[in-house]
């Protein structure tokens, strides 16, 4: 069921190149918080629990060869440096901010005083981070089988499956917990274009767990709706405003507003880190616009005419009266969200 | 703004291979019906009135070789013969049987007896077809363009313009009458998955036109309703039954609720003859389901692991009820549609 998305071993950084999948299957070494960088926007590592690991261990990365003879306070303006470099990857995912954040308030507040001994606390707050990550999918998914106990089929759109975290996954996490514990379950996995993550990563992550997909293009779910099919929507989600508004890959609105149209109950799947209180409503929450050549072509292939003028945000928000509930590691949690989301911030 | 996607001259037809724009412009010798039949499956050419005047020549290039000492009836089961073959084509459009029957029709109650008068009525017909669609598709023009003059921005799926007809479109033809009366107008094309023809035919051949355009994923356009920027939706159909449902490229349901879901007006541009009340309601149109390989490869290259299983519907069937009016040669026509599309029916 879980794909390693990231490694860390004897001070080697390694994350799978998921641009290359499901073709090809490559461990890439990560040397440098640059070459990490690169991998977060290139996409290469995606999926905001996933880039929250990798932004904990792109710290490390940014701070491993700081001098012994160095000061605690040069080691914390290193840390800082990075921090600020790393944040700026991909605006969207709260977890991003979230997990660089974490890392250096723990270093911050410890009283270390020696560099080998900052260094190893960066290290272990990057692999904390990396097994809460695997807890937290855990969670999600044990929470959310019982929602699609009698569902038999979930659309799900985007890749929110182990490939988008260290783990089981988000939205897929309940669908791997009921498919071992032996329910009858098959996934629509939406194509999500421009980038194609349902295509290459659901549908290959599913085919190698052993779980039923069928594979359609982004304008087949509204048919396949229509025509009974789908008992839930489980989508995740890359931020969480304070009022249960979320922001997720671009496509999840409309999915939403399609799934009230039939019926279909709406689940958004998430660590609960991946609430932002300091996000009052989904038109706070900034949305990453990206290279129109995704749009115009596909992988080396040009499809659009030379000069086309593209529109291409990678995310949209999707209003919190859409949302059924959220599957969180903390529980499920149902509306009214400015309430109980809060509630369960504890 | 007029592209020629057939033409027939000097006892040679032609047409337009679309499917190798927009990056080439290729004229295709059509010399049998076979070549005809072969280019209507594989979308070489397509777009219900385009296919109704591909059928038309289809029908001519099945009988122009018959010797002239055949007899009439000779004649016409060669003719009926080729009608049933190209029938087989694309089971969805009703304009291909409509073309088809019209020609039969007109050669079979006419009293010529030589074969050489029945050829030339044959071509005659399938000529005067051409001829009606691009009178057809001026008409369509003319009756939509005062529905979206305060549009600003339209959002169109699929193509159905200049290269989905003989003449200025369908969907397209009332953005391009406004373009030439000095409106401004500018619209979003959805790219249209699997074979693009957003992204590769209608951003390409508004662009020619000098219609500003801006080209989208199909998952992008509830994001672009929400913020306000779609004044109408117009879209092409392929069938519409006696009750107002119609079938068109898989994606226009779920455009259509979402034109619900915000409040925009929808607008469905079809000649008359697109109107089956021989079909009672969508229930009733058969959709073709095309090959698997349309989702998981993007021309030659693959997007999808080996084996991937896939749904691949070719088209969908909008309730009645979603449609704002029907934007026909005839006239706009409004709900209660099985009354009123009946009262066109003169």
């Amino acid at each position: 069921m879980m794909i390693e998305t990231i490694t860390y071993s004897n001070g080697t950084v390694k994350l799978l190149d998921q641009t290359l999948l499901p073709l090809e299957r490559v461990m890439l070494d990560i040397p440098t918080p640059q070459v990490m960088w690169e991998a977060i926007k290139m996409l290469r590592i995606r999926g905001a629990p996933a880039i929250g690991v990798a932004a904990g261990y792109g710290l490390w990365l940014g701070i491993k060869d700081v001098n012994d003879e160095e000061t605690r306070e040069e080691f914390l303006a290193q840390l800082q440096k990075t921090r600020d470099y790393l944040a700026t990857s991909r605006p969207t995912a709260v977890n991003l901010f979230w997990a660089l954040d974490r890392v250096v308030k723990v270093t911050r507040e410890s009283t270390l005083q020696t560099i080998t001994e900052l260094k190893q606390l960066v290290l272990s707050e990057a692999q904390a981070i990396q097994q809460d990550e695997k807890a937290t999918a855990q969670a999600i998914g044990d929470y959310g089988a019982p929602l699609i106990a009698n569902a038999k089929n979930v659309l799900t759109h985007c890749n929110a499956g182990s490939l988008a975290t260290y783990g089981i996954g988000t939205a897929l996490a309940p669908i791997y917990v009921a498919h071992q514990t032996g329910q009858a379950i098959h996934v629509y996995a939406d194509e999500t274009r421009p980038l194609l993550q349902g295509a290459r990563l659901t549908a290959w992550e599913l085919q190698q767990a052993g779980v039923p997909v069928t594979l359609i293009t982004d304008n087949m779910s509204a048919s396949v709706m229509k025509q009974g099919k789908i008992g839930a929507v489980i989508v995740g989600c890359d931020r969480v405003a304070a009022n249960g508004d979320f922001a997720n890959k671009i496509g999840t609105y409309g999915v939403a507003i399609l799934a009230k149209e039939h019926g279909i109950p709406f689940y958004v799947a998430a660590p609960f880190s991946t609430v932002d209180f300091n996000t009052a409503t989904g038109d706070n929450i900034p949305i990453e616009e990206r290279d129109p050549n995704e749009v115009t072509h596909f992988g080396a292939r040009q499809t659009a005419a030379d000069e086309t003028k593209v529109y291409n945000p990678a995310f949209d928000v999707t209003p919190a009266k859409y949302v059924t509930a959220f599957i969180t590691d903390r529980g499920v949690i149902y509306p009214p969200f400015t309430e109980n989301l809060f509630a369960y911030n504890r």
